[in-house]
């Protein structure tokens, strides 16, 4: 059998967390709450399995659901979208992204990816018989190198991938670099995907510049989301696309034979709570952001050193001051097994990592305790 | 933005189904029960959910579920898989059916697929880079035209698409066919992917002839299934692969990649209900076949004209003493309309379609009072 994905090995979540579940090490690596979505949300799933929710849903989804989503763009980026021919469920965002780039990406077409990046873009890109070409953000804060970017583009360029609140490094896509970016692909035949699951999570009273906001944009682009980030439910493994009508049907024509469609009793149950619930998304920010100040408050006095996330559950720490003989995944393995906290290297979101790359990821979506714990852990070593 | 799945259209059960709601029909077209599953697996989501457990699951699918389904195969089959390396759990058997293919076609190679066949096959093929060659089936019973088999195999050929319990006939392969089908492909580099959604509704006593029973055949398929279908769930869209290791490794780089993994509280439902009632798949074919035989009794005074399935939910009905001028699209819209009953028409799941085909699909996956309903409006037609 001659592989389709020969460079690919496990991910990097996967080894870590079971490289964590072996060592009993706490588990800061793969990006995940250590505590419940809420208990209406909970609740709301069994009271819909027992009336007989079960059955296949609508391929795009519920459309309870769907109006659901598109209340909520209306509230938080002003924008009305159509929850009949814009929004799309799908059986989580890695799928929204994986079908967006099927449905648009032909053999021989380039995207640009930028590095580092979360590590289903690019194998996704392969499977479509496209061709990634990386463009590395700035070391110092993950910005975008306009001029590289410009430099990257080509008449095969078909597709760009954003991701802002950014995995790993929670740096945030400003409104100005979205109008900058439209200026750039204007006159080309550019699309694309961007992967929004963190926006709900974005820190110190700063608006989330949602390509669900840029007008121009929006108009060649998919947008993603999860409900597993912003609910607390990973596991659910329900997200959704939001795109104009044009793209938001050759989307669903794909996903109708990736999957058909998503799992029913968790739709009607976001639907319910969504409903019940909108204040949910406005608590997000100042929720997620006193755990992230609680840990880097506790990480103060260690000898990593960061400067706080602006957005995502995930803070990088620079451990060069401590082991600047190892690199990144020796880091990781090495605060695994010797301190007790399992973290997630960054070199593994590039194509190239940059040789003097002294970083490592810890994810703070946990518990009080746990991050205390954790932060206890870290500050000895 | 040019489609990559020019061709393609809103599937059949998505229009049939909605055509139902909207005419009040009763709903025999689209295959979902009209009844729940059982209730100790329903009552086990809630108690999941509840005990947290509710973040991303491991990627190859809860161990305890896999090792479930490794017992259940070595009950059924007399194979014993390794839960470990052997079986991928996924979201929804259709993905899991997208991921084989993903896993094995590359640009230009060639894929049978028999006709009438399921209508996600093409497409997938088509998304990987693939060709379908169409193959049809005897239109008597639905069984392999050998001849035609043989004279459409070439050097390109890279995978045969099975598909037994056959939807929409529910003809079964028989182990001879099977035997036939090794022989035919020892020589050549070919690879399988068995549809075995329906392995659990086989009926008048008859074996299902399971590729996992086949040792030869194993070595180099996938075998797919579904929890829904079997467990009466079709809205949590949870199914699984089994194969060979080298093959599950090759299918797990891409489904980490489409999905990364399936939903954790169903996992969990699903494993403790498989522990608890493994009696559950072996009451299954009498379940069926007394729906099967009620729907066809109390159609036997009708004017459409049926062999009872051999096996899935599905029963074909011959309606050509009845509108022989409407092909079996106009008829299941007209049946649909004017008698209110939902049913597939068979074409669609053709490439070409005989001309002579007068037959349309009904799913007696329902409720006795539903089929009795269904066969009083059925026999005034
Ligand atoms: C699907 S596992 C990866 C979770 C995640 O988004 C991350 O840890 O970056
Ligand atoms: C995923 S909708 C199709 C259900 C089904 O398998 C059928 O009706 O044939």
């Amino acid at each position: 059998l001659t592989s389709k994905l020969p460079h690919v090995g496990t991910t990097i979540f996967t080894r870590m967390s079971q490289l964590a579940a072996e060592t009993g090490a706490l588990n800061l690596s793969q990006g995940f709450p250590d505590f419940d979505g809420p208990q209406a949300l909970r609740d709301a799933v069994g009271r819909h399995i027992g009336a007989g929710h079960n059955q296949y849903a609508a391929m795009t989804g519920l459309p309870a659901l769907r109006e659901q989503v598109a209340a909520k763009i209306a509230r938080s980026y002003g924008r009305s979208v159509s929850a009949d021919t814009e929004v799309t469920i799908t059986p989580g965002a890695t799928q929204a992204i994986f079908c967006a780039i099927q449905a648009l990406i032909h053999p021989g077409d380039e995207v640009i990816v930028f590095d580092p990046s979360y590590d289903s873009y690019e194998p996704s890109v392969e499977l479509a018989g496209g061709r990634c070409v990386h463009v590395p953000l700035a070391l110092a804060d993950f910005s975008i190198d306009w001029q590289r970017l410009q430099d990257a583009l080509s008449p095969r360029t078909r597709l760009i991938i954003l991701n802002s609140p950014h995995n790993p490094s929670g740096a945030l896509i400003s409104r100005a670099e979205l109008d900058r970016l439209a200026a750039l692909i204007r006159e080309r035949d550019i699309y694309l995907v961007s992967d929004e699951v963190y926006e709900h999570l974005v820190f110190d009273g700063v608006q989330h510049a949602s390509v669900l906001a840029h007008e121009e944009l929006y108009q060649r682009a998919f947008v993603v989301s999860s409900f597993g980030k912003t609910y607390h439910v990973t596991g659910w493994k329900t997200g959704y696309v939001v795109a104009p009508p044009a793209l938001s049907a050759e989307l669903r024509k794909v996903h109708q034979y990736v999957s058909f469609c998503g799992v029913t009793p968790l739709q009607w149950a976001l639907a319910d709570f969504m409903t019940e619930h909108p204040e949910h998304v406005e608590e997000l920010p100042a929720f997620y952001q006193s755990k992230r100040d609680l840990f880097c408050d506790l990480l103060a006095s260690s000898r990593f050193r960061f400067t706080r996330t602006a957005g995502t559950y995930f803070q990088l720490v620079d451990y060069s001051a401590i082991r600047p003989d190892l690199n990144d995944v020796a880091m990781a393995e090495w605060l695994t097994r010797e301190h007790g906290v399992a973290a997630i290297p960054v070199s593994v979101f590039y194509q190239q990592p940059p040789a003097e790359l002294r970083l490592v990821r810890f994810c703070f979506a946990k518990r009080e305790d746990t991050l205390r714990q954790a932060a206890d852990k870290l500050s000895s070593v």
